[in-house]
């Protein structure tokens, strides 16, 4: 049961990583094609926002590794 | 059962945080592109949102240690 | 089954916050946007309505705790 | 089984008030924003729409805990 | 058997009544902000509808009651 | 078996009757908006729209109710 | 398994006609709104279509009487 | 198992012909709304359609009573 | 396990017709308001593409009575 | 699990054919009344694309048979 | 075990056929009624992509007949 | 469990390359229409595009033989 | 148990290029119908990105070669 | 068990890594068409973007290694 439940969590920390950082950085992308001129300020906000998006999934990750080996 | 139950727990939380800060970012930087002006003050609120989305996502990782280990 | 039950409750009372949450916060950005001057009046509302889409999922969380220990 | 049914309803009852306050509370900020003149007017309503959509979910909350204690 | 039937019939009738109130209640703030002469009007109509959407979801509800107690 | 059966059955009923009499409300108050000087005559199709579709969710409660205690 | 396949056959028979007069009799709404002058004739189709609409989930709830009772 | 069967595939025909159903009526009532000349015609064609329609689910139903009494 | 399988082939088969007839003919009326000269032909090409769709299903309608009886 | 198989295969073809032709059927109608100059070559396009659609659910559908006969 | 496999594999692959013809044949159509003077370049297309998309399930077929020969 | 294996991945790869294929087709038929004198380089990047799809989908086949035959 | 884990590992592989090769191509040729003179730039791009996508679904596909040999 | 937890892992890794990377590449595609003297930032934020979505996946992918071999 245990490698089934570090599979689990893993896998959703993975999607859920994957969703939110596709939408911030595809919409970043997209409004540094239309305001080129802040493309600098975009990208910073983008990096602020990946670190807070990922914050939850990297916990999700620890617990996996701490089902699989504590 | 432990493990099974710190992994749905976990997983379901990285899922809502990665969907939840997904839209407010994104949001904040389609804005960002509309109003450059405001960048400010949007990504003020970003932050204050991006914490009020974490806090339920967060007590339920604490949850998940809780389910592990007491 | 107790794990299993905390597990559940947690799990979905994250989800419910942060759909709600996501969907006023991106809102809120995307309308100081378009209204700048009404700034303060949106935030308050949104903080309002954050506090009210936060009460059933945190009592989940306190019967997912009630479950728990009791 | 008790524990079980009661984290399925009071799960249910975080997703429903989620989803409904978030439609209602969403709709009311871009109103706000579209015809500021009317913000008092619209709050009200929104009140009133939240406490109208929270009466079935707090009925399945005290169900849950009529589950769980009685 | 008792617990989990009522815990399942409870939880669809929040969704229900959740998914239906905000649907009327958010259109309601959207016709106050384009007619707002007709608000008195929009209010009443909107309460009726709320009344005539929750009477299936109460009902459930009763049931919910009648399979845990009776 | 028999509170699982009348617990799927009433839940079911809910959905329905949430979902359909949500189409319909909303519908007549955006179009209460549009026209307003129409508003009698909506109002009177509103209500019986939401006879006709409550028949069958309220034949389903009367199965309940047999189920439970026929 | 009598009672619940009654069940089944009534909950998906109260969706099936809850679906389907939703969708008329908001179209029907939306009709009227945009030609008031030709709402008699809309209302006698719309009662025309709610009739064929409800033929199969009447006969769904014939074969869930007979379920039960036969 | 004779009655879930039965269930089943009434149930599944009268989701078929409430969608089938509901798709053609109320684009009949949208084309109505926008051609009243030719309203005859498109009622016309609309009762062929919901026949046609109605053909499998109709057969369905039948075999839904083969299953039960035969 | 006959009855089930009759059951499930019949069921899939009034879905497959109910979904795919609904959309040729909501199609055909939508067309028919838009070009009314050519109501004709259009109602041609839509008994001639109805026959298609059916062909398939009829002949899991067949299967099902095969399963049943032979 | 002869019978439940060749159900299951026969019921996804007919899924898999009322959806392919529903799509092609449609579209050819509408395309028809924007360019009725052109009716006799899309209605030869489409005669040919259902044939190419409907070859794999016919395999399927023999397959059916096969499974319930060899 | 052997049937079962068959028919879920022939299944998949004519729902992935129905699904990719559908697609392609009726944009064909759609370009067709919009650029009269390419059919000809148009239909060949249409033909090639149908055989490439195509190719993979009639591979998946032959696995199905080898499960239920082999 | 060698054919069930055998059968999900090789469905799961006709549905995959299905998707794929689809998608990028009718794009390139859209693209024609719409660019003409484009029609070669747009065919060559589909035949390149296709090509690139239907890579992993292959190695899944591949690897249902493997299960099937080794 | 191997056989189903290979199985599950590659299609979900299969299923994860093909959607993302998918998105990608299709916008590629709809960019080079909008733009033809980037055509070289954007299948450059493509063709990274390409190699992007596939990078983590190759190592799924790998790991299922290791499930089944290894 | 080993080896299904490391299936359903690297398998949810690949889907994750397909959608995110799918999303921000189309949508890197899109801009590149839209504002071509910008194609270098772009595909540089690209990079960035497809580097920070992948580090989940990968340690899943490398959870997934863990699982099979230690």
């Amino acid at each position: 049961m245990k490698e089934l439940s570090a599979a689990i969590v893993a896998g959703l920390a993975a999607l859920a990583a994957g969703y939110g950082n596709g939408q911030v950085i595809s919409k970043t992308l997209e409004s540094m094609a239309r305001q080129p001129e802040l493309s600098g300020q975009l990208r910073g906000t983008m990096l602020l926002g990946v670190g807070l998006i990922e914050a939850v999934p990297i916990i999700a990750i620890a617990i996996s590794f701490l089902i699989l080996f504590a």
